[in-house]
């Protein structure tokens, strides 16, 4: 494995192993690895000729009260981690690297934002967009990998892949949770003991509301009220939203039909954490 | 020369070239094509194994009382024009094709444009970033063709080239005068007669100004003004701007040192011309 760190060595390493025909995995993510990447890897690995994990904390994508300084990081135990995966280009590059100079342009994001996270933090996926078309420049990768823990990202880049005709297949990998189905996230080491023992509730008050569905109900406020009911009940977290909405467009739904999102978020003392079930209704 | 028109066969086209090795010259147009246009071409021809063209009025570059619905088209005309310099594509997508939805991200561009034509055309070069982002994607080219008639819109997009990595060199081409030294521009066919007369005054007070400063004058107020006097005295267009920055950052400047601009914009009754000077002061 090459662990690269400026632009120019990761553009021409890749030209050259595009001029050779390789096809080329790409899994960008913000470091301290979970199994939910380790997923992505591999799935990355059994798909093509060349993995390319990025490594990046994008200052872009936090807001000025968000936790950038605080997001852990561990090179030397994700460089273990990737070496493990088989990742052939490990790119991890600096800020002053991925933004030298105060940039000149930058991608908006203008819709499927007013909702979900994006409500609550503006700016949020404009920094997303904006830092995965320059790595989509950079890597020019032939897959590239995201997980549907976070949905919203994965719709935006459905569209901004989209609208900018990037050459790339965008390939959604599955939420992967630990054993009491606690979504895996770099964030969750951040949890306070005891926010750790109530955390399961998130993955719990969403199952309970897929039963609800399976039974027949169809009001999403009977949902989300139920949600809200069973995180209040369990948690001292407080619920930053649940919202439900038609998927991948994120539009609001007056009843249930089609394809789903039942997304939340909820903040516990250092750290807020997502969940969601994406579900088809006959 | 092959005519597409789908993004999906140009896509694949591109592809199967690049996969040869071969290099893609790139000349993006909005038609009409002038000899402007021809010598991007001839230099594409030059320098690169396989030359794109594309046509395409881009909507999102025109404001709501711009000359969209009145800008030139003659696909014909250029059809033949572009198979007599030896284009081996012509991308001629139509607007549903380039923007089969309304879009959920865009192209913002931050700098460079509160200046010059970006004061009096908000969001015009928004949409310039973005045509060019999708276009840059759909032809992957190696070298991209631009005239340096627009300036600004060389600036804009070497920071969209410089800021989103994009994998292309930006080759800027000397402005292609008329022999009585008007800027070529589709635009032309759209001044009166009278008015045809008068527009080679633009690039004459440009000429006047170079001779100011070759003999000492360094103030950039004065500069302007006897460009303003000798339009003025000779045209019946209606100055939009004379302005002169450092060039390619487009800041103000209280002495001329460095690389500047001159660059102006006049309106006529159907049309807006503009025209610069880019020029090193020793």
């Amino acid at each position: 494995m090459k662990v690269v760190t400026t632009i120019k060595d990761m553009q021409a390493l890749i030209l050259k192993q595009k001029s050779q025909g390789k096809s080329i995995g790409f899994v960008p993510t913000m470091g301290f690895l979970h199994e939910g990447h380790l997923t992505l890897l591999n799935r990355a690995r059994k798909e093509n000729d060349i993995v390319v994990l990025s490594i990046f904390v994008n200052p872009l994508q936090f807001g000025p009260k968000e936790d950038y300084a605080e997001y852990p990081r561990d090179f030397e135990r994700d460089r273990a981690l990737a070496e493990s995966e088989m990742v052939d280009f490990l790119f991890y590059p600096s800020v002053e690297e991925m933004y030298p100079t105060s940039p000149s342009v930058k991608v908006t994001v203008q819709e499927r934002t007013d909702v979900l996270c994006g409500s609550s933090r503006p700016g949020h996926f404009d920094g997303v967009a904006t830092v995965i078309t320059k790595f989509f420049n950079i890597i020019m990768p032939t897959r590239a990998y995201f997980g549907k823990k976070d949905a919203q990202q994965v719709a935006v880049i459905e569209g901004l892949i989209s609208d900018f005709n990037i050459p790339v297949n965008l390939v959604a990998v599955d939420i992967v949770r630990e054993n009491d189905g606690l979504a895996k996230s770099s964030r969750n080491v951040n949890l306070l003991p005891t926010e750790r023992k109530e955390a399961p509730v998130l993955y719990q008050s969403l199952q309970a509301a897929n039963a609800a569905i399976d039974k027949g109900e169809r009001d999403p406020i009977k949902i989300i009220d139920m949600i809200r009911e069973v995180i209040g009940n369990e948690s001292s977290g407080v619920i930053d939203y649940v919202q439900i909405y038609s998927y991948p467009q994120l539009k609001p739904l007056e009843k249930l039909e089609g394809t789903i999102i039942i997304a939340l978020a909820v903040k516990f003392t250092k750290v807020r954490l997502i969940d969601n079930i994406i579900t088809k209704i006959d």
